[in-house]
């Protein structure tokens, strides 16, 4: 167990200076969007081996949320550099996977300037836990969804309503959270979202589905607008299919859970878990478990 | 305008003591629930004439959110006592009304003990202006639909999925705040959302909609579980029977605000602010605009 610090930078926006903050000290003050209204995005990222993981991919995606939310451009550079320092001073005392979080929120109501900093920390017991043991999961519907058919737009543009920041990865996550305590009250681990209508796949409560099916093949629900794009998922099916696999995103029913070979959550910390139950169903280890973690950490390898 | 300093009061969970936070320096910690997932609860409350407006039905609202969201009850006691001094401290300096927020986070993941604090503040000069001239207001579907056929659910028991948290006042406000951009950027100045099926009215960005109709009636939409019970709508509605007005909530088509007498948004601190025009129809000023206002005041000031 990692029992350190965690490291903060506080990132000042418009290519500012980067500067260590004390974690013992609050970092947020009372009237900062984050904290009022859930109002900003992140990502987490992997850091291992003395490397930040799939660098890039958390970049665009962090880009990308920042406009869906209308936040001024987060920038490139000084993100790579500032998770750069702090991969660099964690390395000095620590070779153990650690979680890098980058933080961007509308920022205080006083100043109107967006506030940003990363956190990097060793990664949480549990997390390596389930790496090892799997988890257990329950469908449910995700409760909500989407409507596309705003007031004078064709069914041809049908989309969702620009407030919804779909595809944006936004600190509104309690849904989530209330979802996996529920999951827990019920003695699992996690969460699969179902469409309520169709019942086809959607999403972990935070990871991307992946099945591996016969004929080395993998499989991950098709984002259609109500999935958050998964970088590891990325990552993993364009290593995968240097490697012979057949990588695609298509819709899928819940019962493709219980016909793959192995069912896989992949995020950026917990990396590869498998589902070793869905719904009080054991799904049993196939033969070629160690291989299938083998590839989406070397998939992951291949992005530092 | 009010360019006071606001007052900050740390409320220790579990019965524990009140203390005073020095607004210049930062509240709230890196691994707060509140800023890390938008988890935590909050009310916002009117301080006018010295006293705090509605208190004992932000008290009710504050544990039932408490309660959705799983966190343990926030207790009753010490926030009346917090407030009251917040707002004796603020009394002491000004007369003009005052904003009074009171927010409860699932806390430190660090130590799982819930953050819990209030602020109390001049109102906003926007919000002034509101009141005194009323609202331009876009309608729009909210987005998405909250469904409430679970598996294995019968449809007499139809209920949203538990982790939704619906009818909590979360921190999860992103997608109002988004919402409200959009209209500004419109040249609006609010949202009143409709169900995106029947095209019902369901409630403003951060408001509860209430409708005047001849012969003495208020109307107010029916909250289906998919609408925050308004506090002021509340008071507003308990107030005006003693005075003779017909108060009821019923679903209502979009039609019924172009056709009321006139047509207001409510809410603690906005009060009573009346919408001047619909998707660009406008609503003229009723010949009783004054008595309205007056009504809705003197029904708050009932609660003081």
């Amino acid at each position: 167990m990692e029992l350190r610090a965690p490291i903060i930078y506080v990132v000042e926006p418009y290519g500012g200076s980067v500067r260590r903050h004390n974690p013992t000290l609050p970092l947020v003050y009372w009237d900062d969007a984050a904290v009022t209204r859930g109002d900003g995005i992140f990502e987490t990222l992997l850091v291992r081996d003395g490397k930040v993981i799939n660098l890039q991919r958390h970049l665009d995606r962090f880009r990308s949320s920042a406009h869906l939310l209308e936040l001024p451009d987060p920038g490139n550079a000084q993100w790579a550099q500032a998770t750069k320092e702090a991969v660099a001073e964690w390395s000095e005392h620590s070779e153990s996977d650690a979680t890098c979080v980058w933080t961007y929120t509308r920022g205080r109501e006083s100043t109107g300037i967006p506030s940003a900093w990363l956190t990097l920390r060793g990664v949480n017991q549990k997390v390596l836990e389930q790496r090892r043991d799997g988890v257990k999961v329950m469908t449910a519907p995700r409760g909500y969804s989407i409507t596309t058919t705003l007031p004078g737009v064709g069914k041809a543009e049908a989309k969702p309503a620009p407030w919804l920041t779909v595809g944006a990865k936004t600190l509104n996550y309690a849904a989530n959270m209330a979802a996996l305590r529920y999951a827990r009250s019920k003695g699992l681990d996690d969460v699969i979202y179902l469409d309520p209508d169709s019942e086809r796949i959607l999403e972990g409560a935070t990871s991307t589905v992946i099945t591996v099916r016969k004929g080395k093949k993998l499989r991950t629900p098709y984002a259609a607008g109500d999935i958050l794009p998964g970088t590891t998922q990325a990552a993993v099916f364009r290593y995968a299919e240097t490697k012979g696999w057949r990588c695609k995103a298509k819709d899928m029913p819940v019962e493709r859970l219980l016909d793959a070979e192995s069912v896989w959550l992949v995020s950026s910390v917990r990396v590869a878990t498998r589902v070793t139950a869905v719904d009080g169903v054991e799904l049993p280890a196939p033969d070629n478990e160690d291989e299938i973690r083998k590839l989406i950490n070397r998939a992951l390898a291949a992005e530092s």
